[in-house]
């Protein structure tokens, strides 16, 4: 059992209507001047943005908004939005919408705050002292953004994508209204429910330090998310299955289900940035491509884990061999991922991967995690390939 | 489910050695003239509160210290710490110690920073508007007020024990080295865990708004304690064991294992609140005592819910029909209870209770929740007598 730090100090306000609270939340929080940033035009559509801009209005607290953030948001906006909030002595942020807007609006309030170019955070040159106070009004399930301290931001030049972490990011309220998820397309909440495992399971299969309380919420987490994502796939406006998968969201990322362990393997994260990286993929549908084959060529270095896993998460039946249980249990995880329409290798993903490709993104992968990385097995250049060949 | 809000803003600090840290902790949230309050000679006999003391002097803090804090902590030591508070112009506190410590260090800081007589908070007259800057170092895994909004104090006139909630006083920072708690006698370890896991049930028994996330955890909660229980009853000195207990206290109390339900049911904690002031007992035995008759008499109004728990947490069959399912549940409950040495009713807690006392603690339990409370069952002076009688 490791030491561990645990620090997740975003207010919580969950569901129905809780979005007409925004105005009080940000004054509690000492905004007086906002950037609302957003993405597309989902929020536009619904009239989410309308609605928040209604409140604030009535509230008479100033704003200014910005839209456009795109999953793996660009470098170029988040410039836009920190001139636009130096420009108008913007103190608040509130991003509305899912982890692209959020992740962007973090960015923005470290370019904010701190002198230079904000890019030397995510290309690991120097540390962030401080963030712009940022609330959020969730509308998609996934990333755990609403509560984490991290942030992913794509530089358009090169297409480099990269996570910068920090306290000083984690957002102050979240707000949480299932019912804003609801419109969400099957494939969009699919993809949510396996990001949401994966930020789990990236924790779960580990060689260091497991405690067994980190274990049992982890494990409940995932058979809990497991179940709504089937209910979702049948009765999307279900809305307690919506508040079961939402608040998943926020507790699969924000470090409760880490505590205690070496900090995680996430090199099924890793290998699915580079596959984001070449080909234009929704990030959770590409960590159920990858993770199969992931788990199988890492399984038998992190065995007691794999089975474990497939008996307390998959209900596998614990007879015959451990590998054959942990095996089982794989399986049963990629029965699952195709019961909610998921693919398990490429080419359900939709993507014909050359072996120049392969090649490519596995060498790409090696430079980003510095040679090796990957707790539930070291992983090398070589491995890396293998592992995309074997996902193909 | 109900909508709710979950504020967990403690940045927990966990494992071996991290008391090192309470300097830079104590700099980060500002802290610049500390008030150090403990409870009796246990942290100066471990040598405990000399080494805070070393470091703050090596760190160049200013402190106070004021010891004494008693469990059921006492209105009059509260006064005292605010006058010293004032008098030194402290602006930090730092509670070394369990419950007791920290509860009534809470009610110092609501001392210092609100005008008036802070037993007026716990006397339901006035809210609290603030509270001084909190930090712990614990020492005693049970009450969860190292990360909880509430707090416990003892008015000695009268014996009147009543506790108070307010976001203000959650601890900016609590340091937890399960290594701090080994030196503690077996019967004190084993109340913690009663008192750990009855946190979680009384939220887990309810008739309102279950979310099967929730569920999960708490269940995963309970199991946890329950396995480590014993073993620190045979090995106290296990790290790993102290480790999981410790951390279980914190999220057993911290809101995490009630969000989305109704608040829970509590009456197992009034009426043990009501034993407690007439009699000097443990308050996790005395949980313990009660909560067998407390679970018989309302079984049949929360069925589902403690069919559940007999399955899921207590690992009961799930044969026959839903009472008997039910009451085996509660059986291998009161037997766990039984092999961590702690009581299942009043003689086993050593009290010997005349009618007249019975009678008079299901009155002033009454009186002390305006009539009725619970949710398993909503409960009024005559049921509060019949569970009290039943407990004898």
């Amino acid at each position: 059992m490791f030491n561990f730090n645990y620090f997740t100090p975003t207010k919580v306000v969950f569901g129905k209507e809780t979005e007409l609270q925004v105005a009080d939340l940000i004054r509690e929080f000492g905004g007086t001047k906002v950037l609302i940033h957003y993405g597309g035009g989902s929020v536009i559509r619904s009239g989410l943005l309308k609605k928040v801009t209604d409140i604030l209005d009535g509230a008479g607290i100033a704003y200014v908004t910005l839209g456009g953030a795109v999953p793996n948001p660009h470098l170029g906006l988040v410039y836009e939005g920190i001139d636009l909030c130096k420009k108008e002595g913007v103190d608040f942020l509130l991003a509305v919408g899912g982890g692209s807007a959020i992740d962007s609006a973090k960015a923005i309030g470290y370019g904010v705050t701190n002198e230079g170019d904000v890019w030397d955070f995510y290309d690991y040159k120097r540390e962030a002292t401080a963030c712009l106070p940022l609330g959020v009004i969730l509308t998609l399930a996934a990333t755990g953004s609403e509560m984490s301290d991290s942030s992913v931001i794509t530089k358009e030049e090169g297409l480099v994508k990269r996570g910068y972490s920090s306290d000083y990011c984690r957002p102050k309220f979240a707000i949480m209204n299932p019912e804003l998820t609801m419109t969400l397309p099957d494939y969009q909440t699919a993809c949510g429910c396996t990001d949401i495992m994966m930020h789990t399971m990236e924790r779960y299969f580990t060689n260091g330090g497991n405690m067994e309380i980190t274990d049992a919420l982890a494990e409940g987490l995932l058979r809990t998310v497991m179940v709504n994502a089937e209910i979702l796939k049948k009765d999307p406006k279900n809305y307690d299955a919506r508040a079961e998968v939402m608040w998943a969201g926020s507790l699969a990322h924000n470090g409760l289900t880490g505590c205690g362990n070496d900090g995680g393997d996430w090199m099924t994260h890793k290998l699915e940035h580079e596959l984001g990286g070449l080909y234009d993929v929704a990030h959770g549908a590409g960590l159920a491509a990858i993770w199969g084959s992931w788990a199988r060529y890492v399984m038998k270095d992190c065995l007691p884990r794999f089975k474990r896993f497939a008996v307390n998460v998959m209900g596998v039946a614990p007879e015959g061999t451990d590998e054959k249980i942990a095996l089982k249990g794989i399986e049963a995880m990629e029965a699952f991922y195709r019961r909610i329409d998921m693919p398990t290798n490429l080419r359900e993903l939709g993507v014909n991967a050359t072996d120049e490709d392969l090649a490519l993104m596995a060498h790409k992968c090696a430079v980003g995690v510095d040679g090796a990385m990957g707790s539930a097995k070291l992983l090398y250049e070589k491995d890396m390939l293998a592992i995309f060949k074997a996902s193909v």
